[in-house]
């Protein structure tokens, strides 16, 4: 493998009603991850937790006790591999609930956590509807973190759908943007791999996808397709909706061939505009 | 027709290496689509000069005096119909050059104009090769404006692939963003309809793409494949190299209705990032 290469392990789980068994899988998932010498593996969307607005209390730990960081810590440590939790129900100290993604570096020790910043409420006319902001509270920070020798930027699910937010990752230094998410089968075969590209493309970085497989018997049927994207453009790697273990090698070579030939993060007229953190 | 409806003209013309001759193509595309009830016709960047960065000075004309723009000044009040002019070399009072919309209404006058804001430096290896800050100036403004009972934002070629300008575009009332552009064989296939759909999804709102159709003897291959995206990101019409008139009739109600759906424009973080136009 060259020295400018990464393995990413890209955890498509099936997830059930059942936490402990949701949490023993991807337990299960990681490790095969680490088999395969992954340096990052990273989980889906509300792994522990179907995708049900009224289970993310029920589930929801506070960090640093419960049964899903006890895991996740564990894994990383004697893996030695990054692990990125996707995300889950986090209760704050206050008593609001997050959806939150940990991530873990390789002696187990939390690297830092991103709180899902865009809340989703939508309702699709004969297709999904969603009113997240009825239980969760939202994040306020822009997330990037330096692990296994690259930065990430973390968002998840509808903070895809903003711009402004890969935008401001990528200023700050990811070159790896990670995004837990479950789309669902209106806007999923409509916008998912769109996205994904799009901000590849605008932002020149890889850009990986995680989503859950679908489970048939849960009330919302998830798109899956968890895909790796690189900063031309092209889809890497890219799963149907059963679960599936993607192991990709991503080449920071061809990052920085993209940006030497269309130098467009250069190419920004902050002259004419600005985007500014404001937090 | 519904009252909520629009028809555009999307004029992909052959462009060649003789001016009048384009100017002539030109008028005999926007009467065609006069004829087809279209309201407003839009033709490809540098639609009176082949894509050669060393005819950009000998084609240019400075406002009002010139064959290009008498031509659509007069088209425009004759049919009764807003004319974008795609984009044109034009010289200043200083002597500076710009690649340049002129936008008239139907009565032939002067509704604004749209400078290039970010000029197009390439380098990729085995292909596309351009350097136009050698002889182009960059417009500073963003350009929204008015026209046909619709607010329209423009930008040209290279201005799509900053993400900035759409959004702020839209922020300032645009629901119909339209890029004249020139794409080459190595990204046209890569990106063109990635970009005109992302733009078109991420702000939920029309998007026009207008290419010159490919000509074999020209130094450039261009791409072609206009087109027009509605606010889901669907491509309602699209060309492929090939001189064509497509005659799109886009329905304001569509984009109302993806809004109610799925705010996304209600659901940007505002109080965590800032996006504002400088100038």
């Amino acid at each position: 493998m060259k020295s400018s290469s990464i393995t990413l392990g890209i955890c498509q789980l099936a997830v059930t009603p059942d936490k402990a068994l949701n949490i023993r899988n991807a337990e299960r998932m990681l490790k095969a991850a680490a088999k395969e010498k992954c340096q990052v593996a990273i989980l889906p969307e509300m792994f522990n937790c179907s995708y049900e607005v009224e289970l993310f209390s029920r589930y929801a730990e506070s960090y640093p006790d419960g049964d899903t960081f006890t895991m996740l810590s564990q894994t990383a440590a004697q893996e030695r591999m990054v692990v990125v939790g996707g995300s889950m129900p986090e209760r704050d100290e206050w008593g609001n609930l997050y959806n939150t993604s940990f991530i873990f570096d390789e002696q187990g020790g939390l690297l830092g956590r991103h709180r899902k910043i865009h809340l989703f409420d939508v309702e699709i006319a004969g297709g999904t509807v969603f009113k997240e902001s009825s239980i969760l509270s939202a994040g306020q920070d822009v997330t990037v973190i330096k692990a296994a020798g690259l930065t990430l930027g973390i968002g998840i699910c509808y903070d895809i759908r903003f711009p402004e937010l890969s935008r401001l990752m990528v200023l700050a230094g990811a070159k790896l943007l990670i995004f837990p998410g479950v789309f669902g089968m209106s806007t999923g075969p409509a916008h998912w791999e769109l996205l994904m590209r799009s901000r590849a493309v605008d932002n020149q970085v890889f850009v990986a996808g995680v989503a859950p497989a679908n489970f048939p018997e849960a009330s919302y049927q998830v798109y899956g397709h968890s895909m790796v994207v690189d900063p031309w453009g092209r889809i890497v790697s890219v799963a149907d909706d059963k679960e599936k273990l993607l192991i990709v090698e991503i080449d920071l070579e061809i990052l920085n061939k993209v940006r030497r030939e269309l130098p467009l993060l250069q190419h920004r007229r902050t002259d004419v505009y600005e985007l500014r953190q404001k937090i």
